[in-house]
């Protein structure tokens, strides 16, 4: 296959039939294929060809009863075709499960993409929401630790992509709502090398991050330790936890930059 | 959207996107668009169209120096779709991670689909080998603890159907190759309510799984835990894990039932 010259045409069937898959990640009922064909804005004789189609397939499954849809374990085959492909977590996930069993806490691996923060890799050592252990879980970049220490490893215009859609609603009465305030905690970083954020997304969660740096040396992703309260307070994580994630980032971002 | 009177013809544009994607699941090096075209069985320009559009999407990232693709982060939200609307492992879950916590072992939990089993979820406590670690590892269930156990507390025909395509290459000089013993295993398997395997997948590696058993009375998944020799033997096994998992198939099987 020659140089292309011009962009191709985007395949309308398959951009369709992915925006089919894609519904179930805000929807987290299953859904007839009325409700299909309206939260994804297809005629219904569409909407049925492609859900007839993922089904058939075995990317979705269907209720003989309700005649509703919901994810198929097909869609597990291509989770494994992602985390099989990545190099990164494959050097970082030994790390992680070593801390985990030591400092006995939870340890994620996050990336950033646009104003998001994607989770990759959870090793859960407590569960106490169950979306909250999944992969693939989105959350705004600019109130979480991994996105704020991650910024703080990486070109000015990262941090300025992250802020542009402005702060998210507050989803607990400590959200961070002050812009400035946000620009701080990251310039904070730079010189710690690591973050803290208090109850940014959920009641009684303090998080710390610290960057994973490749051979750019630019951060590449983030680790991240969430604890509770009452258990866990700033003052504790900063004793008990800063030590060890300075630690086993400075270890995660050695084995990294060799890929 | 009245009753169907025919099924409708697949979208062969999905369904040929969809091939693409699942491509990297067999594949784990990236990819350039003559081998995407040859390893799916397309032609150039249609492959490069597709690949393209998934691309475009998210679901497919490409090296700009080499030209060729991996799976993009897009992939993770249709594992997180996945994961998100299954009851049975927001169930299971908080019970297997404090036993992998308890028992400082790898928690695991597999599904059967066909002559194959799926694992949903791991609580890695080790990591001997990346890809044991990963969700949607498929394995040929005859040979697996995690399938014979299924099996075990099914209806016969599932027991069929595990055994139709014959027993798979041996992938260790102990990989069983005589359907009488498997037979045998699944029948001890009633009896025991848990089944423990040798070196059947990977050197030195003994699982033991038991059954989480759905509202039906039958196995809707299993649980299972891999241990490594010589740290661990079959009789260490029996001793100090039958206890703890057969309790833990019985709380989970009491939360899933309930669903």
């Amino acid at each position: 296959m020659s140089e292309q010259t011009r962009p191709p045409v985007l395949a309308s069937t398959l951009e369709r039939g992915m925006r089919v898959l894609a519904l179930f990640r805000d929807h987290h009922v299953a859904l007839s294929l009325t409700e299909i064909a309206e939260s994804a804005g297809l005629e219904k004789s569409a909407a049925q060809r492609l859900t007839y189609t993922l089904h058939a397939l075995g990317y979705l499954d269907r209720d003989d009863k309700t005649r509703r849809y919901r994810p198929g374990l097909r869609m597990l085959d291509l989770a494994y075709a992602f985390l099989i492909h990545d190099r990164l977590l494959e050097r970082a996930l030994p790390r992680m499960i070593e801390v985990s069993r030591t400092l006995r806490t939870t340890v994620n691996l996050g990336v950033l993409d646009g104003h998001e923060v994607v989770y990759k890799a959870r090793i859960p050592h407590t569960s106490l929401a169950y979306d909250t252990t999944l992969i693939g879980v989105r959350q705004p970049a600019a109130v979480t630790a991994v996105g704020q220490v991650i910024a703080a490893f990486s070109p000015p215009e990262v941090l300025e992509r992250m802020m542009e859609p402005g702060l998210p609603e507050p989803v607990t009465p400590f959200t961070c709502q002050d812009p400035a305030l946000v620009r701080e905690r990251v310039a904070q970083a730079q010189r710690d090398g690591y973050v803290i954020t208090n109850q940014q997304i959920m009641l009684q969660e303090i998080v710390i991050a610290a960057p994973v740096i490749g051979a750019n040396r630019q951060a590449v992703a983030a680790i991240s330790m969430p604890v509770y309260i009452p258990e866990w307070s700033e003052e504790r994580v900063k004793r008990e936890l800063v030590p060890a994630i300075t630690d086993a980032s400075r270890t995660i971002s050695s084995v990294v930059a060799l890929a």
